[in-house]
């Protein structure tokens, strides 16, 4: 039972993301995204109260296979000075997720809707704490020294990791493209915030 | 002529304004504006070529009166540490103009329109180009030595305080309180960029 929900859940949120694709945020229905996934309204709202929540279930889905991979590489890092971590974590498959799209449509619904800013608020505090912890782990293991304290540090980095993807984007960048500005960006700001005293 | 020309542009710019306010980017029309601005929709098409191009124009003229300001308070800097610098340049009326809902609106849209994300483009680089100017002459005025090559420490600052911006709105903060938020961040990324050696 639990699989099977699991398995319904997951086939909702890859046809959200397929229509999405297609038509965006706005214009996709539920009755859309429900025939594309061979599912009953009722299966639907079973799984999801609304719309908005499939689709930040989406970005939380798409984010965290993101933070799975940073992750899996912070465990493995070879010694060496931040420039070189960085250019060890940011490596080009990771682009390649990003949902600039996405992510621009959600945050725009919820400028003009007060539940879906709180769910996208809540949303993005739990990946700056994620990244928080993935940049605390790396510093303690390496000896580096911050010049601005950890949770400001998160919350810049992806500040300008959304810009920078969102630019790349604009700018019809290709994912290799995309990757090289997203990681000499992440580099800079890097030598910007390790204190080296 | 040109003198009524100006007017018509400013009174369209201004319905524009409005209608965005009540209804968002994609469900304003042109008939709408029109009306709200007592013209024909010959009169908009001579001075606009879509409403993309109103809507960018409009965006240009309010980040053009805040970097005005902007500037104007920089030809009255008193000298200080370039934490007070900040203090006197980014201080409460700034963040009245800011526009989150309209910019992210535009930019959702261009990341679907080729079109529209070249002019979006060509209108950021506009601004990182004023905000650099505005850089140079307070760093030169109080020999401050930055961290970052201009042109990326310009970049930087637009990204923060975008990003900054839009948080506060989606926290459903005061203007005070979003200006008060400004402020900190960037004095933050100030400290960051200068060169204190």
């Amino acid at each position: 039972m639990a699989r099977s929900r699991e398995q319904t859940r997951a086939r909702l949120l890859a046809a959200a993301h397929e229509v999405f694709g297609e038509v965006g945020l706005g214009a996709a229905s539920v009755e859309e995204i429900c025939e594309r996934a061979g599912f009953t309204r009722g299966a639907f709202y079973s799984n999801f109260e609304s719309k908005d929540e499939l689709f930040l279930a989406l970005i939380t889905q798409l984010a965290s296979e993101k933070l799975d991979e940073v992750e899996g590489r912070v465990r493995v890092l070879d010694a060496g000075d931040p420039v070189q971590l960085v250019r060890q974590i940011a490596d080009l498959s990771l682009a390649e997720r990003m949902e600039p799209q996405l992510l621009s449509e959600i945050r725009t619904q919820a400028l003009r809707d007060e539940t879906l800013a709180a769910a996208f608020l809540a949303w993005r505090e739990t990946m700056r704490v994620r990244v928080e912890a993935i940049i605390s782990a790396v510093t303690v293991a390496h000896g580096i020294r911050l010049r601005m304290p950890l949770p400001d540090a998160a919350q810049l980095l992806l500040d300008v990791s959304e810009e920078c993807s969102v630019r790349s984007s604009l700018e019809g960048k290709s994912k290799r493209q995309a990757n090289a500005a997203m990681q000499s960006r992440l580099e800079q700001l890097v030598q910007l915030l390790v204190d080296d005293r």
